[in-house]
C-alpha cells in the first residue's frame, strides 16, 4: 500500500465530464490497495475568466484582492470533485488552503510555501477518507489568501506529498509525459522515462512548461518522486527523480526552446566597475526578470556593450527604465530586439562528457544558424538566435543528439 | 457621522460596470462623513452556475462540499468591489466568512448564524478601511463553510449591522421598495415608507421576496433598522422598523401572494388524538416546510379529513410518505391539489381593528372567488384559493382595503 497525491490540472477537470473520470482514476487508485491526497487545479479556463473580470475593474490590481479573487476557481473545482468522488462512494473531503494550513509568505501572486498542516489531512486520511486539496493557493501569516503563480498547483502537490512523506506525486496533465523536444516541431520526438530533478529544472525554466520550477525545486529538496502522466490513459507518464549513475549515459536528454525572451543591448556604456550592477539595481526594483548577460571585454578599454534579455511583456518598460541610467552613463544607445528565441541542450550527461558546445555549435553554424548569445551552466548550453531558427534549430540538435532515435 | 452597512444582491454587483457604481455610491457614503461595511452576493447568475454544475456531478450532492461550491461565487465578487474601491482610493479589503469568524451552526444550505468577528471588522474601519464581507457564508466550528440559504446576505448584513451596533443596514436590490402588493398585477400598488419587523416577516414568509426571513428576524432581535432601497438610484426606499402607534392606523399594510405550494388532502382519518400527529412526524422527518393545516371536526365523531399545505417542490415526496401512512390510518384517500395560491392581507393595523376577515371573504365572494382554506394570525389573514384567481383576488383586495389610494 503506498500513500499517493495526485494533481490534477485545469484541462483535467475542465468538464463536469472529466471531473468523474477523475474521480473514477482516484477510486482505482484506492481499490489497488492506496490511499490518495488529490489536488486539483481551477476549472480550465476559469483562472483566466477571473483574471479578466480583475484587469476590467482595475488594470492594475492590488495584489491582496487579486489573489483573493483568482483563488476562487479552486474552491468549485475541489468541491466538485470531492461531490463526484462521494457519489462514487469513495469518501472525499475538499479543503481550502486556510482549512489545512497552507501557509506561505506574503508575496501576493507568487508565494513561497513555509509550512503544510499536515496532521489535518492525515486525520482525514485515518477516517478513510480522500482529501481533495485546493492547488494553487495558501495563506499568509495574516490570514489573508495568497497564490503560488501559474502552475502552482504543481507545487501544492509536491509540497503535500513532501509533508505527508507519500510514495509518489502523481502529476496528471494532458500532455502523456516529457518529451525529448517539443513534438509539434520534432515528430520524433520521445518521451523521457526518466529525467533528474536537475535536468527538470533547466527544462522547466526553460520553457517545457509541465512543470512548475518550484514544484521541482520542491521535490528535489524532499526527495519527493514525481510522475508526470496523462489523465485521460492509462499509460506510463516520465519521472522526474534523484540522479543516478545510468543517467550520465546519455550526453543531452532534450532540447527545449523558449520564445518569450526578448533581447536588450545599451550600447557604448563605460568599461568600469560599477556600470553592470546600476543597469540591473533598476530592473531588479521593477521586477522585471533578467535571464542572460553578456558584456564583451571593450577592445580599447574605454567603452562595451551591454546586452540581456528580458520577457517580452517587460521590454517597453525595461526600456523606458534603462533610458535615463544610459543617458546618465553617457551610452551611446539602447536597442531591442523581439525576434529572439533561446534554444537549449540539457542533460547531466554534460558533466562527463566534453565537447558537447563545441558540437553544438557546430551543428548550428552548419544549419546556417548564427549565434548571438551563449550562456552554459553546468548540464545545460543555451543559444540565443533569431526567432525564424528555432524550428530548424531544435530540430538540428535533436537529431545531432541522437534524441531522434 | 454613522456606521452604515450596505448590502448589495446579485443583480447590484452582476456586471463591472455596476460593480464601479456600489464603490461610486461607498465612496460618496464615505465622503458624506459616514463609515461603511458592503455586503455583497454573488454575481447574478453566478450561484445559479454553481448550483447547475453540482447537480451535474451529483443530483443529489452531499451538503458540505455543495455549500463549499455554492459559497464561492461570494469569494469572486467581494474581491471585485474591493478591487474597485481601491482603485477609487478608497481602501477596502474582502473578508470571507472564515476571516471574521461568521460562526454558524452545521445545518447546511441554511445554517444559522450563531456569532459574528465583530472585532476584526471594528479594526479594520479603525484603520479607515471599507471592510467587505461576503454574505450568503458562514463556518461551523469544524471549520466548514456552510450557506444561509437563498437571500442569505440579507442576513449576513443585518447581522453585522447587530454585532457592529450599526445606525442602519441598506438593503440594495433592484427595486425601490417594499410595495403594497405586486407591482405587476396591481398598477396602483404604492411603496410602502414604513412597515413593522412583525408586518415584513409575515410579507417575507409570505412570497414578498426581497429580504430573507431571517434576515428581519434578525433585525427585530437586535432593533436593526433596516432601508430596503435600489441600487440604481438615489430615491428613499423603505424602512423596515419597529412598530409604533401611528402604523395602526392603517388596517391592511400590504397584499401578498404566494404560488409556491400544493395542497395535500387525506380523506377520511379517523377522527382520534394522535392522528395528525403520526402524518407530519413523517413529513417532518423529510424536512418538509408544511403550511396550513386544517381538521375539520367529523360530522360523525368517526372519521374527517386533514388538509394541509406544502411546497410544490415537495408534494410527490409528501405523497409517496403519506400513502403508507394514510392506508395504516384506514384512510380512504389522499388527494393532491397543484393549482391552488395563497392570498394574504397583513397590518398590525389589525389587532385594532375588528371586522378584517369578514370584509376580506365578503369581497372575495362578490368577485366569485371561491375559499379552500383559511388562517389568520394576530396581523395577517391567508385564504387559499384556486391558483387561476389569484391575480383578481389580489386586485379586488388591494382596493377594498384603501391601497389603491
Amino acid at each position: 500500500m503506498a500513500l499517493i497525491v495526485q494533481k490534477y490540472g485545469g484541462t483535467s477537470v475542465g468538464t463536469v465530464e472529466r471531473i468523474k473520470n477523475v474521480a473514477q482514476r482516484v477510486k482505482r487508485t484506492r481499490e489497488a490497495g492506496h490511499e490518495v491526497v488529490v489536488v486539483v487545479s481551477a476549472m480550465a479556463g476559469e483562472t483566466n475568466r477571473l483574471v479578466k473580470l480583475a484587469y476590467e475593474v482595475d488594470p492594475d490590481p492590488i495584489s491582496r484582492e487579486y489573489d483573493a479573487l483568482i483563488a476562487s476557481g479552486e474552491q468549485v473545482s475541489t468541491a466538485l470533485v470531492a461531490l463526484a468522488l462521494n457519489k462514487m462512494g469513495v469518501p472525499a473531503r475538499s479543503f481550502l488552503a486556510h482549512q489545512i494550513e497552507m501557509r506561505t509568505d506574503a508575496t501576493r501572486s507568487k508565494a513561497r510555501i513555509e509550512s503544510v498542516g499536515g496532521p489535518i489531512l492525515r486525520a482525514a486520511i485515518e477516517r478513510g477518507e480522500v482529501p481533495v486539496v485546493a492547488g494553487f493557493q495558501g495563506v499568509d501569516a495574516e490570514g489573508s489568501i495568497t497564490t503560488l503563480g501559474r502552475g502552482g498547483s504543481d507545487t501544492t502537490g509536491v509540497a503535500l506529498a513532501a509533508a505527508l512523506n507519500a510514495d509518489v506525486c502523481e502529476i496528471y496533465t494532458d500532455v502523456d509525459g516529457i518529451y525529448t523536444t517539443d513534438p509539434n516541431i520534432v515528430r520524433a520526438a520521445r518521451k523521457i522515462e526518466r529525467v533528474s530533478y536537475e535536468e527538470m529544472l533547466e527544462l522547466a525554466s526553460l520553457g517545457a512548461k509541465v512543470l512548475q520550477t518550484r514544484s521541482v525545486e520542491f521535490g528535489m529538496k524532499y526527495g519527493v518522486r514525481i510522475h508526470v502522466r496523462s489523465s485521460f490513459d492509462e499509460s506510463e507518464g516520465s519521472w522526474v527523480v534523484p540522479e543516478d549513475e545510468t543517467m550520465e549515459q546519455v550526453v543531452v536528454r532534450a532540447v527545449a526552446y523558449d520564445k518569450n525572451d526578448a533581447r536588450i543591448s545599451v550600447l557604448g556604456v563605460p568599461d568600469q566597475p560599477g556600470v553592470a550592477a546600476k543597469v540591473f539595481a533598476v530592473l531588479s526594483e521593477a521586477e522585471i526578470v533578467v535571464d542572460m548577460i553578456i558584456q564583451n571585454s571593450s577592445q580599447d578599454g574605454t567603452k562595451t556593450d551591454l546586452t540581456f534579455t528580458v520577457p517580452k511583456a517587460d521590454v517597453l518598460t525595461a526600456r523606458r527604465l534603462m533610458e535615463p541610467v544610459a543617458a546618465a552613463l553617457g551610452a551611446a544607445t539602447i536597442k531591442t530586439d523581439n525576434q529572439i528565441s533561446k534554444v537549449s541542450v540539457v542533460g547531466v550527461g554534460m558533466r562527463s562528457h566534453s565537447g558537447v558546445a563545441a558540437k553544438m555549435f557546430g551543428v548550428l553554424s552548419q544549419a546556417g544558424v548564427n549565434i548571438q548569445m551563449i550562456a552554459t551552466s553546468e548540464i545545460k548550453i543555451s543559444v540565443v538566435i533569431d526567432e525564424a531558427y528555432t524550428e530548424l534549430a531544435v530540430r538540428v540538435l535533436h537529431q545531432a543528439f541522437g534524441l531522434d532515435t
